[in-house]
């Protein structure tokens, strides 16, 4: 039996590049950065290296490079931080449907302290259209945070035309790209954001460790109080192993871009066009062609994702039925919900998510593994088999 | 020349046994815990093994565990968290004048938000008095915040006494234990407390990972929304490696907890007797017995702190000034102006905080370098000039 991780939207492995990068700060090399002495200086030395690395990933400055100690933090900080720090403007808030929680519910905290969020619907395909964040918005907006692609459908969202509506509003705008940095091209000024998030484990670097890019002039608050640490923009000793983990993943990534989503691209094609082709009532969720690389998704009419999950895991495949933030909450998603799916056929999603790691062999696997998985499932549903005599009636 | 890490305050070397704890988790079990499949497994197992050998540390249950991403997180969301969660009560806090600024300016984003803080003052030495607590508490007062030990000058203040205050008023009371967590024993049932802020680099563990215990039923709100991590009370995905590091580092701790007091306790009782000795117009900062175990604090007259950090730098000692999280502030030190130091004196102040690696030899290295040092800058003072000029006249 082979084992094939597919669930790189959950997380990734680290780079044996990036392990080696850390190991030096969790040894010899284990001081304080902010200590004046001879032991803070090579951590020192080694978080600005990183900051340099990840702000040349995504097109900034190192100084709007805000170290944190995951991606939900750095959006909870973007959502939290912009908008508190922009109140006396006004206290409306944009955001899309299908936002990962740690926006939507930071919106939420949000609405407990007065302020009012609209949320800007999708397409089937999990689209947002520009033109419905610029009917939201009202004169006392005073914060946009549309994601740049969904980790639980793949779907890559028209950031660039968003943010043309921002900057005419002259609206912040912050854009979640946690799953797309390291994965695809992503360049601040290109987009024309304000404020992008992202997270190392989502491309081959550390867990505990994300990182805000925030436009320089940009207002925000602090989401962490305390010492003057990322220039007293968030407290707390620095997270040396992690962030130069980070910084190689970022580094990495760059160098290897274009090989990385030739690959994927190609692997997520060959699923995309061929599980539905060996399977019936299969439907591809998210943007069939504008979508992550590496990213397929589909919902599997008459069966749940859960069933889907444990049996490919028994066969050695490794999959997720949605985000893995919520996995254990067993709701259907919010994500599939906005984009006009029934609750039914909601529950049938499934998500492959391919890293650099894998092969054409890994897809071979998946296609003979799959369809009987799912043929098995469908022969105990009750479901199906009321479909099937309806059918036959 | 030797070289001799005095500044376990600022952040400990990581053990080899919590290094090698991690590195699996550095590696092929990378997986993200809340995913369902195999890759999830054992992270998640190390997770909760971790939760439990925290919880074992301070005498809680491992269900009242929130892992955080440093100490200063932990002490905003027990801050906020509290405070905001118990707001329908009240919008008062008492907090001790020495805290850490992850308190103190936690409570002043609080005072943006309406509420009201008291700061109980400290005697000469840095030490709290129960009853100046009971004094400032109100109706309104929803939160206490007293730290179980000060980091700039080593005082163990009196925690079981001031949770009686809390007790008796029915208040929540928060220690911030982050220096004395593993270095001293902390037991939160003994201490009285309902919540208890720790960090893993404070006690041969990892950066980037801390702490809360919350008393099971004390109502919190969560700093990171999103997902559902830690309960629903703090979001994104769990750092495993670390979190495996902090629960070794807990496990040591405990282990060898009675050893490691003994060993830093004979260390800085030679220092905080035979430095002063040396040199004429050295006081010892904090109290002189009833204090962190390793840790020694002194302000040294008529000439600058800083001067000598760099100076013993260059004979391979590394030492601190202060707070590791203000030092590049460079500004006096609240705990000692609030211990009713002058702001010339405590400009000389300089804290060496022995660690489990330290020997009876770095403190003979220290006893030799130390004087000369303070003899040549004191040459160079202008200040110190006068003084000697006026003794003489």
């Amino acid at each position: 039996m082979r084992n094939v991780y597919l669930d790189h939207a959950a997380t990734t492995p680290l780079l044996p590049e990036v392990r080696e990068a850390m190991l030096p700060y969790l040894g010899d090399a284990f001081g304080n950065p902010s200590c004046l002495h001879e032991w803070g200086e090579a951590p020192r030395n080694a978080v600005e290296t990183a900051r340099e690395q990840v702000a040349r990933l995504v097109g900034g400055k190192p100084e709007e490079i805000i170290f944190t100690g995951n991606g939900s933090e750095s959006n909870n900080f973007a959502v939290k931080g912009v908008a508190l720090a922009n109140q006396s403007k006004g206290k409306h808030i944009v955001v899309s449907a299908i936002e990962h929680f740690s926006v939507l519910h930071s919106t939420q905290t949000l609405e407990k302290w007065g302020f009012e969020v609209s949320q800007v619907p999708v397409d089937k395909y999990g689209v947002v259209d520009p033109d419905d964040v610029r009917k939201a918005l009202r004169k006392d907006t005073v914060l946009i945070s549309v994601m740049h692609a969904n980790g639980e459908v793949g779907t890559l969202e028209p950031i660039k035309d968003i943010a043309r509506v921002a900057k005419e509003n002259n609206i912040p705008f912050h854009t979640d790209a946690i799953a797309s940095t390291g994965n695809v091209p992503v360049n601040v000024q290109d987009l024309g954001v304000d404020a992008l998030s992202l997270a190392g484990n989502q491309f081959y670097g550390p867990k505990g460790i994300g990182a805000l890019w925030l436009r320089k002039g940009m207002r925000i608050l602090p989401l962490l109080d305390g010492g003057i640490q990322e220039g007293g923009r968030r407290a707390g000793t620095e997270n040396v192993p992690a962030i130069v983990g980070l910084g190689k993943a970022a580094e990495m990534a760059l160098k290897e871009m274009e090989a990385r989503v030739k690959l994927l691209t190609s692997l997520r094609d060959r699923l995309l066009k061929e599980l539905p082709a060996k399977l019936d009532h299969v439907v591809v969720t998210g943007h069939p062609a504008n979508r992550l690389p590496g990213h397929t998704s589909f919902c599997v009419e008459f069966i749940e994702g859960e069933g889907m999950l444990m049996l490919l895991n028994a066969r050695g495949i490794g999959v997720s039925s949605g985000s893995a933030c919520t996995s254990r909450a067993l709701k259907a998603s919010h994500v599939l919900i906005a984009m006009g799916m029934s609750h039914e056929i909601a529950q049938g999603s499934i998500l492959l998510s391919f890293g650099i790691e894998n092969t054409g062999e890994d897809v071979d696997y998946v296609l003979t593994e799959f369809p009987p998985i799912v043929n098995r499932l469908r022969q105990m549903s009750p479901v199906y088999a009321k479909f099937i005599k309806e059918q036959r009636s």
